[in-house]
């Protein structure tokens, strides 16, 4: 079925092939993927758009010699199929099996794991840099970094020290003109106008391939092919280049779904010393129409598909299904909105992920996509809320990681009004450990004057969003909660205001206490119910709702009621500096000779793998077993 | 002494001055700042060189109406002077005194707060775009950014997100090319490059002063005008522009000391509608002659100075003093990169504030100074750590904020051994809320691998920083301390390895413990004593040196024993997250039974003023009071 690929299990076995080959080995290899990602969900358009830079990468370079890093790195799947994980790779995401992104503990050909954007070059140069200390003349280290990546700061920032490090590397700069959706921004605009100049286009490749046909392209006269390809193109396209002002060599763009091409191209770049840029054009989802169609839709399939047709075969069931978490936020600021006009929304670069799409469909004036830049959506929001307006900012928990600086200094600082809605919180599942939202409770609970809530489900999203755009609800406001369902059918409930810091009693009981955060409520609260129908042991239920300000009229009632000899919390993000431990600490602070025990459930101090939610939950102790184990 | 600054106490009463008298005004403003300066120390440098530029800003744009941005902030101090705050400028970084950054709440012409770099962009786009949204068309929007700042990355996703949201908004590059040390990167030589084609230079100073004094410059021609610039420079200076790449419009290079020009020029560019950048060459330090000569060492003075020579006043004293933690950190990484050739240094722009630059000077090819940019540092760092190399990556400690999400993703959950040196860590003192390192620890604290000092003194941070370079300390580090002196004479002891996670009691003790993390150790011990002579009290004091991993035999010792029934904890960060609320849940997790008693003492749920360091501790209750109170 795959003649030339089943042959590959190494790049050494790559490069046994001819060139001419190579074609039919990227038909193959894309083949594969498509094959294997219709019944093993995963990211599918960005690997799709890079079979052919992969397969000219490694034929071209001697990896793991060669240091390859996969910026973001949900395109690198051909990249693990060409080095030893074909066989495994039905195992993609699965929990113990594949890590969906490169990753150092799975193999040498990972050379620096990845997951979040835009840190390749930074990690490209430290091992550029280290190879320069120790006179390493032969190792050649490449980054493969996204046009949406590019937009991220860190990315800058690596190139401008690049320029000056003069380190012996290559970024390969894959421009799809897509991050997930859209790329955004001037440089967006940018690529696309150095990129459509046909006139330049045509000459410079023909100029290359003479110049590698000719093989006269070696080190010595490369320098004269730059400054040829430069001058042209100020002659021609009066176009300016970024990376050529920051004094990198700037090669391109090419074609890069011509493997042969590449081929060429890289090996006469692998020849040229110092820090260079190689602009590849690229279709996200290359090869699978539907994909190259629908690329934002196409990016991760959530399902299994036809092969032939791009056909979704999980149909939806009849059953009716609580929504996605996302879909109520969606739908919701779209609902607020409509009534208060000063409400804004802001997302880095994850409109369709985080459903604020749905607004943007019908407001696009009042929505904004900043690109790959979660400093930047902050402190942007920053602006707008000094300004009057309420920008409702989400930003994936993992991600927000990025932006905490700005959430305390430009935020918070300023007790501004803005409202960050922190999806994705929790345990997120096949993305594994870069993706987790568990430490946003932690980073967030230092920050004075930080209003920190979690709802149980969806009627409480839609009431925690209410309250937070209420004029009287100032200052920084996090809303966090998971990826994936809720437990409500009928979620359209009309919206009223929650008390600020004010939690709610789900179930009455004497023989001790259960404090939940965030939508784990509802199961916990299950095994109660069960816990009272099965062996009679009553235990109060407080979904507390916020972690800051705490409900201290709930906790004084515990604390002060000698009965309450057992109290648990429970939350979906780290113990450590969690809402379990800001409890620890009140009650140590105010309740010192209470004689009420805590026992805080949570994610503890580990990184969590990958794997589903269920899986994960049950391998860190986040299970409802608890309950009896504790209680009874 | 100052005939016409002396009238002005508001930007209405500058606009009455004739556009001659503006230079005799930049002359007394200078000497205002010089003079207050002389005797009440703080950031000198970067107010000197910007001078004509607040003038022209102020004599220009209508604050507070339009909105003024002062990205980092610390070159506000004549736009403080000019708008209501001369005076009371003697009060400048004093307790209760006017804040020495742009502060919101001081007043309505700070339109925004800063502190950290390349955040002004940023705001500036939501100011512009919240404008815009309101149908606003009077009201103007200015950042001045510096070309350090510029190297931040967050500065360049504003730029592109800029680019596309086509505001109205003028961003003022303020090119001296200098941050604190010596601008680094590609982006510093290419603006070198720009600024230093006189051809061009001239060419355009020419061009641009025609078109302003034949007032054809209007809105309609003005797009002939900047093409005629692009196309000018294209043809004469053959520079690529970043900026026109990002689509946004360039202006300059001016001469940032021209003022009566400034004005003209600003003038102009008010005329013009969308995004526009004017690029504005100064000199850091300009008008004071010491200060333009060593711009790094007078970036900030210290102490008082003679304003005629630049003499400083404050002589060192004859009675020795304990070492700057800073230089213990500089001599002894060089000291033990002579032994270690693994050992690399990286600072993201900070090498003379962190003292790196001692080691830079020997070993100027194992040092790194990466430009404003702490993501990177961080990512870098870890290219260079799984390469072999031990980086110790020194950054402040609050603009170590700027890279949480690259310490979790990129260092630790990769294992890497990266020794993370946070210098002014806790309270800093003048420079206020945007620069105290308190939410260091409760950042670090969840991140799991993560091994968490702080050093008692001198020898101590000398013993850390061996024992963290050991190839057996393998995995991250953090090593926090202060700004400021420690408390030894002689600091040039011996290293020895410290065995990790391991305290040390420093007094023995049966009437409780003192848990100590860091240098607040010194004075909380001295009390201790004091209160055993005068009381006789016996309190047991433990330097814990890790605030993780923490040392269980010690703490189990203490829960175990039934006669220590008060443990007091003591830090000089946040308590939410912090040392002592991580002590207080391994008491809970292990010894929810003991009978012992603590009591957390550390920054409380406030964002900590400015003022000097005792005045704060002081404010916010970390005092050796608290030991009497306690324990008594």
């Amino acid at each position: 079925m795959y003649p030339l690929l089943d042959k590959i299990d190494s790049p050494a076995d790559l490069k046994k092939l001819s060139l001419d080959e190579l074609p039919q080995l990227c038909t193959e290899l894309r083949e594969f993927i498509i094959e294997q990602l219709s019944h093993n969900p995963g990211h599918f358009a960005a690997s799709l758009g890079v079979v052919e830079l992969t397969v000219a990468i490694h034929y071209v370079f001697d990896c793991p010699h060669d240091k390859l890093i996969w910026d973001v790195g949900h395109q690198a799947y051909g990249h693990k199929i060409l080095t030893g994980r074909r066989k495994n790779f039905d195992t993609n995401r699965k929990h113990g099996g594949l890590s969906g992104f490169p990753n150092i503990f799975e193999s040498e050909y990972d050379s620096f794991g990845t997951g979040h954007s835009s840190t390749s070059i930074s990690a490209a140069l430290g091992m550029a840099i280290a190879s320069q200390l120790k006179g390493e003349s032969d190792r050649e280290i490449v980054a493969v970094i996204g046009d949406g990546s590019m937009t991220g700061g860190m990315a800058f920032e690596a190139l401008n020290n690049m320029a000056t490090a003069n380190p012996n590397m290559l970024v390969i700069l894959n421009d799809n003109n897509m991050a997930i959706d859209n790329a955004t921004g001037g440089l967006s605009h940018y690529l696309v106008d150095i990129s459509t100049s046909r006139t330049y286009n045509i000459f410079r490749k023909k100029a290359t391939g003479l110049l590698v046909r000719k093989k006269i392209s070696g080190d010595g006269r490369d320098s004269l092919w730059t400054k040829l390809g430069n001058s042209i193109k100020n002659l021609i396209n009066h176009q300016t280049n970024m990376f050529e002002g920051l004094n990198i060599r700037y090669f391109g763009p090419v074609d890069g779904h011509d493997v042969r091409y590449l081929v060429h191209v890289l090996q006469s770049l692998k020849k040229i010393q110092g820090p260079k840029l190689l602009h590849a054009i690229t279709i996200k989802g290359k090869g699978f129409k539907a994909a190259e169609e629908n690329q934002t839709a196409w990016h991760a399939v959530g399902g299994r598909f036809d092969i032939h047709t791009g056909e979704l075969l999980d149909k939806p069931t009849d059953v009716p299904m609580p929504p996605k978490f996302q879909d109520v936020f969606g739908h919701t600021i779209l609902e607020l909105a409509k009534k208060n006009d000063k409400i804004l929304g802001i997302t880095p670069a994850m409109a369709t992920g985080c459903s604020l799409n749905i607004m943007m469909k019908e407001m696009p004036e009042r929505c904004f996509d900043v690109g790959i830049a979660e400093q930047h959506a902050v402190t942007f929001s920053a602006g707008l809320a000094i300004s009057g307006f309420i920008p409702f900012c989400n930003i994936y928990s993992s991600f927000a990681q990025r932006a905490f600086d700005q959430i305390v200094h430009d935020v918070a600082l300023q007790k501004l009004h803005v409202v960050f809605c922190f999806d994705r919180a929790g345990i997120v599942g096949a993305d594994g450990p870069t993706h987790h939202g568990v430490f946003d409770v932690a980073m967030l609970l230092p920050i004075p004057g930080m209003t920190i809530c979690s709802p149980y489900n969806e009627e409480e999203l839609r009431n925690m969003m209410y309250t937070a755009q209420l004029a009287e609800s100032t200052g920084p406001w996090a809303i966090r909660y998971p990826r994936g369902r809720g437990s409500m059918i009928e979620w359209e409930t009309p919206m009223e205001k929650i008390e600020i810091g004010k939690g709610r009693c789900l179930a009455e009981g004497t023989d001790g206490a259960l404090l939940t955060f965030g939508p784990l409520g509802v199961r916990f609260g299950k095994a109660l119910e069960k816990l009272k129908k099965e062996k009679g042991i009553s235990i109060a239920h407080y979904d507390m709702r916020f972690a800051k300000p705490l409900d201290t009229e709930i906790l004084d009632s515990i604390f002060a009621d000698s009965k309450m000899v057992k109290v648990m919390t429970v939350e979906d993000g780290a113990l450590a500096g969690g809402f379990g431990e800001a409890i620890l600490r009140y009650k140590n602070d105010k309740w010192s000779s209470s004689k009420t025990e805590i026992k805080n459930i949570g994610i503890p101090d580990k990184f969590v793998t990958h794997g589903n939610v269920e899986e994960l939950f049950a391998e860190y102790g986040v299970t409802t077993d608890v309950i009896e184990e504790y209680f009874c």
